[in-house]
């Protein structure tokens, strides 16, 4: 069991919310005017980008020690056509530079609510793909998914994080298209 | 019935005939030491980036007018760390330079050679994402492609491509830490 604190109570943190606690662990929410105390040992960062940095350089000393969950996609929403992080970046490497005594993971980013709530991809099982330089930081999220009804995918180290932002932006593109819908995408298969 | 010329006779380039065959096309191919002539309206580059370069360079005259598809991932692969094409550019945006008459398609770069054999991606059906500035081209493709067992999707701007190509990287890494298996992947699921 690991106690999770999810900063956000928006569709995203609260399915993600709802995933680690099938997974038997101890959720509980941050929502913007609550006090930053009693954190878990993991934290999941379910705000946009730009509030995700301010949440990361307000609570560096908060957060040491601790695994914090980057999900974001950093899309530049006027246009929908960009990301607003640097093209040789991403968003997980900006948030992990605010914060190097925490072990950052990107995860979640790939995964659209409706996908993580019903744990499928229009019928095929979900599955979130992680990607951190800590490779205890990646097991202790493989480990509290275990029974979550989403697989897991070690994607690499957090430089990955860049592959895994397109591939959020380029999903999040084609549904607001409607060329797959809300609840399909992009599946992961063995 | 659209005429199709494959640069490439390696696996990439058989099952991406195979595909068009089916589609009821004419396919011809052009291996390395054969004169290139007789091309059709399509001509798909299934060859590594290097090479699709090179031959983009010497054929700028006779691709004018055609949609020229390219289907790489210009992986570093000495490192299989990163992409050889500036992080802010794209395989496709660095040939659509070369051919400014041609109409450049991103595609293929995001199926491997044997979920386009078999249309299925671990029992999925193949979907193949396509990246373009020509609206015309994007139609041509899919069109030669209705009848060929593969499903067809519009993923927008030939500037997409970088991120299409992110997401062909990120699954040949997978696949080769065996997170994946190259019969599976990411499917496109509606």
């Amino acid at each position: 069991m690991t106690a999770v604190t999810i900063f956000g109570k928006g569709n995203m943190g609260q399915a993600i919310g709802d995933v680690f606690q099938q997974g038997g662990n101890q959720v509980t929410f941050i929502d913007q005017s609550d006090p930053v105390e009693n954190l878990g040992e993991l934290i999941v960062l379910a705000v946009p980008y730009s509030a995700a940095l301010v949440i990361a350089k307000a609570n560096q000393a908060k957060f040491a020690g601790k695994t914090v969950i980057d999900i974001t996609n950093p899309l530049n929403f006027d246009t929908w056509d960009e990301l607003v992080v640097p093209a040789d970046s991403s968003a997980a490497a900006q948030i992990a530079k605010l914060l190097p005594e925490s072990h950052v993971v990107k995860a979640f980013n790939t995964t659209f609510a409706a996908t993580l709530k019903s744990r499928q991809v229009a019928g095929q099982q979900t599955t979130v793909m992680a990607a951190s330089d800590s490779a205890d930081a990646k097991a202790q999220l493989r480990e509290a998914l275990t029974d979550s009804g989403v697989a897991f995918v070690d994607a690499g180290k957090l430089k990955r994080a860049r592959e895994l932002e397109s591939f959020g932006f380029l999903q999040m593109t084609l549904a607001a298209q409607e060329q797959i819908g809300w609840t399909g995408g992009f599946a992961v298969l063995k």
